[in-house]
């Protein structure tokens, strides 16, 4: 099953993709787009959704996972997050791809452990669970890879609790 | 020279489309895209968006025009308000449409002389500016053709400054 993490911003949007087979996680694909700085709102938008449709085309996913909206953030940044996310959104709905969400909290919780780890942290278990603790990702793509592995995580729970409640 | 107003709603989005030729503004379309109430959030996006690059490839534009964000709104409503918008602007910026923007007060002032006027008077000046009384559009129709006539009013203003001034 392949997962897509998708961490979205107006100038750079991470993404990350994994494969999981079993409990094995393999990074296929992760880094991020960016914008260039002259582009206004609508072009950065026009632009960060074709790239997240080339990529998808190239390998397409099972499920795609973002962050739920949106942390303490002020008003202006949460408004142009917003339209980026959606930008991506609907890029993503648009090709029927099953989509996932989870709290950074959830997401920190399930990589390091600890709900409010910070980014190099975060960026450390990344590299450890996928066992590429040489890659040269940036924040933003190890965030995208830590939702892919947070989902991948729940998805083995939800199947052991499955297994679980059926009657021996 | 065509010009599309919009106006995002994750539910409802009105669109207007309004061919200006010298000073006469003809209604060319006009409506709203409407989702199924029981698609989430992402597919409503996907829905809004792919509907939205239908309209464009049957009237190109040459212009589009959307309210600048966001007014009096709480965060909620703002959070799923900006990402129909970004949905949408990726969609015209994406086809390489010029997009400008007009606050709510222009636009209710450019077309009713009155910047607070509530929604029957605009959808009463936009029947009336466009010699159409008897169409039945909602008000996000009329919202969105409001739009294209404040457009429309901006470039015959600034090419009369432009005129204005050139020497004799």
């Amino acid at each position: 099953m392949l997962i897509l993490g998708i961490d979205p911003g107006s100038l750079h949007t991470g993404y990350g993709l994994v494969e999981k087979q079993g409990s094995a996680l393999t990074p296929v694909d992760a880094g991020r787009f960016s914008c260039p700085r002259d582009l206004d709102l609508p072009r950065r938008l026009a632009h960060l959704a074709a790239r997240l449709g080339e990529l998808i085309d190239r390998h397409p996913p099972d499920l795609a996972v973002l962050e739920t909206p949106f942390h303490g953030m002020n008003a202006r940044s949460l408004i142009v997050l917003a339209q980026a996310r959606g930008a991506l959104l609907a890029v993503v709905a648009g090709r029927g791809i099953e989509i996932r969400e989870y709290s950074p909290a959830e997401v920190k919780s399930a990589v390091t452990g600890n709900g409010r780890a910070d980014k190099d942290q975060v960026a450390r278990m990344v590299r450890l669970l996928l066992s590429a603790r040489g890659e040269g990702w940036a924040s933003d793509a190890t965030d995208a890879l830590a939702l892919a592995i947070c989902c991948a995580q729940r998805l083995k729970l939800d199947s052991l609790a499955v297994r679980a409640a059926k009657p021996l």
